[in-house]
C-alpha cells in the first residue's frame, strides 16, 4: 500500500506548476474536425507522450489513417495489483465564432472571477484537455512520493473524438491484447453541481447525419423562376418542420423502438436533484423545455431520446440581400439514442422519412456523420462502489448516480472490443460552455480532481 | 428627321468595339451589396461619365449616401423634340458560389458556343451592363454619323439596384426637375425568345426581410441540452414550412389581399405562346411548378405573388460535424408582389405570422431589405405602340406584350416621384444566367438590341 496523504498533499504544493502544464497543451490548435489543424493534433500527441514518458510511462504516438493515438503503460507495484485502462482524448472542437470569444482560445488564462472562484480559460480546458490532466497529475505525484504507482495503469488518449472516432474501433480491435485492462476509466464527464461528485451509469448514443436537398441545376433568380421552381429552403424547411409533432414527440416511424420508460424509482431519485426546467435551462437564458411534454428536463436529456438540428445553411448567406432562389440546401441533423435503440435502424428511418418529402423532380443525399448505440451500464459493479467512496470522501458529501445527455461513443467501443465496463467520473460543471465560445475549467475542479483520481487509485488498491 | 439607315450600318460595323468598350466595364467588380466593393462602384460610375462625356453628354458621378449616381444629359435636334430618360444600372450581383464559374466573373470573353452563337460571359454581362450599353452605343451612332441625338436624352445611371436601391427615391425627390422627361424607358427586362422581341407590362413588386429567431444566449452542447432547450433551428424550419399550405398558397393571414385574378383573355394570350411546366422549368433540371396548383407557370411567374426563402443559416455549416444547439438561426426571405399588394401590410402580415410561432423563452429579430409595390402598366400608352413597331421591325416577328416575375421598383419610383410612365423593353435571354454563377449575354443581343433602340429612337420622332 502506497500512503495517500503525501500524494494529496504533493498535488496541493505543485498545483501551479500542474496549471502551467496544462496550458502549454491548451495552446495547442488541435482541432481534429478541420484538416487544416492536423498538424496541430500530432502536436498534441507528441506532447502527450513527452509529457508520459517525463514520468516514466512507456509512452508513444501511434499513428492511424486519421489523428494518432497516444498509448501508454506504467507497471503497478506488484503483479497482483488492479490493472485500469485511462481514456481521455487530446482533441478540441472548432472555435466558431471567433467574435464571441472574450480572449484567444488557444491563449490560456487564469482568471479571478470574484466570490473565491478562479478559471482556466481556452478551447479543451474543460474538454477534455483539463480533464485529462487531472490523472496524468495523480501518477506524476504518486511517481514523485512513492517512484510507484498504486496500480497497474494504461493510457489511451484519442485525437478523434469530437470528430467521429473514425479510426478508434479499427484501433482497438487492432490492439486489444494490449488495451484490455481489468477495467476502463473515462473523464469526459460532469460533476452533479460545484460541491456534488458524480458518477454516471447512462449515455446517450448518436446518430449524425447531414442532408442535402438539391432543386434546380444551378441558383436562379427569384422574380424569374420564384412561384414556379421549386425552392430547396423551403423542402428542407418542410422536412425538418415535420419531424416533431406539437407535444415535442419526433415524428418519424420507428424511431421510438428499444425506448424504455425509466423505472420510476429512478425518475424519483433524479427528482431528489431538485432540477427544474427554470433552473436548468436558466443558465442559458432559457425556461421551456423543447421536448415531449409532460416529462422532467433531467428524464428529456438523460433518459430520452432527441433529434436536434445543428446548423443550416442553403442560398445566400452574406451580408445584403441576394434576391435568388438556391439550388441547394443542407442540414446536419443528429439523434441522441437511449436505451436499445438501434442506430443503424434510425439512421434508415430518418433517410426514408426525408426521401418520402421530397418532390420528384427533386433530389436528396446523405453523408453519414458517425452513429452508437446508447450505454446503460451496472450499478453495482465493485469499482464503482469503491470509485464513489473515493469521491465522497474528497468532496465531503456522497457521489451522485446520474445519467448523461451526451455520447461518449468509447465506453460501447470498450464493451464491445476490449469486454471492459468503464467507470465515468469527471469534474466538469454545467457552465464550462463545452462547445461553445469561452470554455473554462473552473481551478477547483482542476486541483480536486486531481486529488479524486489519487483518491481513486488508491481506493482501488483496498 | 435623321436617316436611320447609316445608324445601323455604322452599329454593324463597330460592333467589335461596341464590345471592348462593354468588356472594359464588365471588368469593374461592381458588387453593391457587398461593403468591400464601393470603390469598385465608384469606378463603375466614373467610367461611365467619361464614356458619356466622350460622345458628347453633359455627364457626371453623382454622390449620394450610397453609391454613386451617373447622370447626363443631351439635347435634342430642336427644342420641341421629344425627351426621354434612360435607365439602367452599373452594380452587380455577388458572384458566389464563385468555384462553379468557368471561367473568371471578371475577365469577360466572348465565347463560340456553336450553332452559330457567341455569347459575352462575366457578371453583370446581362443584368445590366450589356443592357445598359445597348443604348449608349445607339446614341455614339447616331452622334457619330449625325452629329446629333434624335431625340432630347437624359440618362440615370444608378449604383444599388442589386442591393436594395436606399439612395435612389430621395435622389429622385431632390432632382425631379433636372430628371423629368416625357417618359422612361427602362432597360432591364427580357426578350421572349431568342427571335421574339416584348414589352413589358407587368412587374412584381418585392418585400425583402431576414428574420432572425434567437434562443439560448450561447451555442449549446447537444447533448448536454438536446431535448430540453429551444432549437432556433427547429423553430425557423418550423415558421418557413408553416407559410405555404399543401397546394402550394401562402398562409400568411391578409397575404392575397390585392392581388387580381388575371382576366381571361390574358390568360389565353400568354397560353398561346405555349409555355409549359417542362419546357419553362426544364430550362434549369425541373418540371413541376411548386406554386399553387392549378396555374400555369407564366401566371405563377408574372402575375402572382409569392413568398420565397432566398437564404438560410444556423449552426455549425463547415466541414465535418458539430454536436452544438444554435442560439440563432436566421433566414432571407422574400415576398413577390402583383395587382394592388401593400408591401407595407405585407411585411407586418409576416412579421406577425413570425411572432405568433417563437416560443415565449426565445426572440425574434426582423431587419428589413426593401420593399416596392407591384407596376401593372397601361396597354395603350403612345410611346408603347411606336416601341413595338420599331421592335418588330428590327426583329421581323410581332413584339409580345408579356409580364416580368421580377421586381424593377425604378418603374414605380418614376410613377411616383416624376410622373412618368415606363417603356420597359430589353434583350435578355431566359438563359443569362443572372444572379448565378457563368452569366452570359448573347452576342445576337449586344447587336441587335443596340439596333433596337436606334429603331426606338428614330421611331418616337415620327
Amino acid at each position: 500500500m502506497l500512503p495517500l496523504p503525501p500524494v494529496l498533499d504533493r498535488l496541493d504544493r505543485n498545483l501551479d506548476h500542474s496549471v502551467e502544464r496544462l496550458f502549454g497543451l491548451l495552446r495547442i490548435k488541435s482541432i481534429s474536425t478541420d484538416p487544416a489543424y492536423a498538424s496541430e493534433c500530432r502536436r498534441a500527441a507528441e506532447w502527450l507522450v513527452a509529457d508520459l514518458t517525463s514520468i516514466g510511462f512507456d509512452a508513444s504516438v501511434r499513428d492511424t489513417p486519421g489523428h494518432p493515438m497516444v498509448v501508454a503503460h506504467h507497471d503497478g507495484p506488484t503483479p497482483d495489483a488492479p490493472h485500469v485502462l485511462f481514456y481521455g482524448h487530446y482533441d478540441v472542437q472548432p472555435v466558431d465564432p471567433l467574435e464571441l470569444w472574450e480572449s484567444d482560445p488557444f491563449d490560456p488564462a487564469l482568471k479571478d472571477i470574484g466570490a473565491g472562484r478562479k478559471i482556466i480559460t481556452g478551447r479543451g480546458s474543460s474538454d477534455d484537455k483539463g480533464q485529462l490532466m487531472l490523472f496524468v497529475e495523480a501518477c506524476r505525484a504518486y511517481k514523485e512520493v512513492h517512484g510507484k504507482l498504486p496500480c497497474k495503469v494504461s493510457i489511451l488518449f484519442e485525437g478523434e473524438e469530437e470528430s467521429g472516432s473514425a479510426s478508434l474501433k479499427p484501433f482497438l480491435e487492432a490492439n486489444a491484447a494490449e488495451l484490455k485492462a481489468d477495467f476502463a476509466m473515462v473523464c469526459d464527464t460532469s460533476m452533479w453541481d460545484r460541491e456534488t461528485p458524480a458518477l454516471c451509469i447512462g449515455l446517450r448514443g448518436l446518430v449524425g447525419e447531414e442532408i442535402t436537398v438539391h432543386a434546380a441545376d444551378r441558383d436562379l433568380h427569384s422574380g424569374e423562376f420564384g412561384g414556379a421552381a421549386a425552392n430547396p429552403i423551403r423542402i428542407l424547411a418542410k422536412v425538418l418542420a415535420d419531424m416533431h409533432d406539437e407535444t415535442g414527440r419526433v415524428t418519424i416511424p420507428g424511431f421510438y423502438e428499444g425506448v424504455e420508460e425509466t423505472p420510476s424509482q429512478i425518475l424519483k431519485s433524479w427528482e431528489a436533484l431538485g432540477e427544474t426546467a427554470e433552473s436548468f435551462l436558466g443558465e442559458v437564458g432559457l425556461s421551456i423545455p423543447s421536448g415531449e411534454k409532460g416529462r422532467s428536463v433531467l428524464e428529456l436529456t438523460w433518459a430520452r431520446p432527441t433529434c436536434e438540428f445543428n446548423g443550416i445553411t442553403g442560398g445566400y448567406t452574406g451580408k445584403g440581400f441576394k434576391t435568388v432562389i438556391a439550388s441547394q440546401a443542407s442540414a446536419k441533423v443528429s439523434c441522441r439514442l437511449v436505451h436499445k435503440q438501434d442506430p443503424q435502424k434510425i439512421r434508415e428511418a430518418l433517410r426514408a422519412f426525408v426521401r418520402e418529402r421530397i418532390p420528384a423532380d427533386c433530389s436528396v443525399e446523405f453523408d453519414e456523420h458517425g452513429g452508437s448505440p446508447a450505454i446503460q451500464l451496472s450499478y453495482d459493479a465493485p469499482f464503482l462502489t469503491k470509485a464513489k467512496t473515493a469521491l465522497s470522501d474528497e468532496w465531503g458529501k456522497p457521489a451522485v448516480m446520474i445519467a448523461m445527455g451526451g455520447s461518449i461513443p468509447i465506453v460501447g467501443d470498450f464493451q464491445n472490443y476490449l469486454g471492459m465496463e468503464s467507470l465515468l467520473a469527471g469534474f466538469a460543471l454545467v457552465d464550462d460552455r463545452i462547445h461553445s465560445p469561452n470554455e473554462k475549467y473552473d481551478l477547483s475542479s482542476f486541483h480536486k480532481g486531481q486529488r479524486s483520481w489519487a483518491r481513486i487509485l488508491d481506493a482501488l488498491t483496498r
